[in-house]
């Protein structure tokens, strides 16, 4: 009987993998290179070697594998297909498919890492106990994972929960990544952060302590925990472009619960008290009762959640 | 063998019901009044003497019914209870549950009214050949139904879809039904597009043909079509907010399709030519080949959906 899964997250530098017993529970963690070279060709092949070492190291038998579940930086169908993930310089590619053949016919369940990280945040992370949830990722751009009835929201086209580019702000004059003007990745993700924070800066003639030093979001919310007026005024701009955002997800989607994750949730708690006065002033009123929290397993949330895609 | 489904799709004033074969041919359909006194006490009883007389009319075994499927407009959870339903003066109640007892032990599914209607349009309407869509009804107020891979999203607490009351303007002073303010549906419903019109006629010195006779959304509408240019800056602010509101939805869910309906619909696919520019120049660039259908089986979607519960 099946008594191990592996987890797969390919990151853009590195590759995460993860032995899982089928309980979740995670028995070893390591890390291998990811070689972008020739269009990624080697990724793939990578990943299997690695992952038969492993079994080989520890006397794994195929037959008490369940399976690998792969999480990947771009948009993948429900049929396993990564339509393009320009950073590991892949096309369209059938991740499922190709990784089992590698592998000798093992099961592979592929998904959109954002959309993966989400389902490890439900099962051993900060959405535990939810089946309905809104993972959200501030880092350096805004990501977002969609889990209804414990289950991916993957979309038609794999775009299901990106949502770093919904529109929030109609007077916005400077270009999103995207192209488009006025995205909630503009304002809520680290780079939008500290770019709200250069604004602030040049137009306000308040004294800050980000006046000296370089300007991050890390920075703005250390400055708010000082009590610093102007990285508070920094951090209700903030809150106000991500909760008027969520309040729009809730009324779509109605969940039990944002989980919000990235470095810039490494400020903590905080962040739901510039969050919640935008969300609930703008919020359906069948929705006002949903939770927020923080994401707890961090850069492991990508390997736990492919381990439970094998498990669901 | 199970030869025959009820659809039935409780409004305010009347409860259609529909009697299919299993392949969704409908062979009757047939109204009751809704009795809203006494807290809408009557309400599941007439609607069960209506089913077991029908199927005496009709010489049709409790066995070779499959069940029945139930619309009802307020929040139903995944369990079939409907948490309010205002309008037939019901508080908190198990649909499923009840109608299955004055049954005599039938199968009883249970949805949101706009739901429902979202899966009636998917199967047999609309969104025929998809199974991932977004049912937009704009008719008094502005409804949601949202289908993920063929099935009803509920939500958490049966909110799922509440389209209506996203917020897409920052500087409204008019408050929404619903106590919030810049609500779509103060923009994009019938009642919406009278306010747009009025606000426009106000402070514009433009002729019009809305001038004379009662605004409505139908009449601006006839008026766009007869090229008049007031009734188009009024096309063109309605387009605005709910292309921008669909661009939004189209980035959390995904969806392959929007079906639009509800009296509003009626104006045909003009309403496409204002939806699309915004909806365009927001959306997120994956998103960006979602379709957009007029929904087609008018006030029988309730009762398609609803007998569709029953068959999926």
């Amino acid at each position: 009987m099946a008594k191990y899964v592996f987890g797969v997250d390919i990151g853009g530098t590195t590759v995460k993998l993860g032995l899982f017993d089928t309980d979740g529970n995670v028995s070893d963690k390591w890390e291998i290179p990811t070689r972008t070279e020739n269009s990624g060709t080697n990724i793939l092949p990578d990943i299997a070697k690695s992952i038969q070492d492993k079994m080989s190291e520890k006397g794994i038998d195929k037959a008490e594998v369940a399976g690998v579940g792969v999480g990947a930086p771009g948009p993948v169908d429900g049929d396993g297909i990564i339509h393009k993930a320009v950073n590991l310089g892949w096309g369209e590619l059938n991740l499922k498919k190709e990784l089992t053949a590698l592998l000798g016919g093992m099961r592979v369940e592929g998904g959109n890492d954002a959309n993966v990280a989400a389902l490890g945040e439900m099962w051993k992370g900060g959405g535990q106990g939810h089946k309905n949830l809104v993972a959200v990722t501030l880092g350096t751009g805004v990501g977002g994972g969609i889990i209804i009835n414990g289950k991916i929201m993957t979309g038609a086209t794999g775009s299901g929960g990106e949502i770093g580019h919904i529109h929030v702000e109609d007077n916005e004059t400077e270009a999103c990544g995207c192209g488009n003007y006025g995205c909630l990745e503009e304002y809520a993700s680290a780079t939008g952060i500290t770019r709200l924070a250069n604004r602030k800066l040049e137009t306000s003639g308040k004294a800050s302590v980000l006046r000296q030093g370089e300007v991050s979001a890390k920075a703005v919310f250390d400055a708010v925990k000082a009590g610093d007026e102007l990285a508070i005024e920094i951090a209700q701009q903030f809150g106000e472009y991500l909760g008027k955002g969520l309040a729009v997800i809730a009324g779509v989607i109605n969940p039990e619960i944002f989980v919000i994750g990235g470095g810039v949730s490494k400020a903590g708690e905080v962040l739901f008290d510039y969050i919640r006065p935008s969300f609930e002033k703008t919020v359906f009123h069948g929705c006002r009762n949903t939770g927020f929290a923080l994401a707890t397993l961090g850069n492991d949330a990508g390997i736990y959640g492919a381990a439970r895609m094998i498990l669901e």
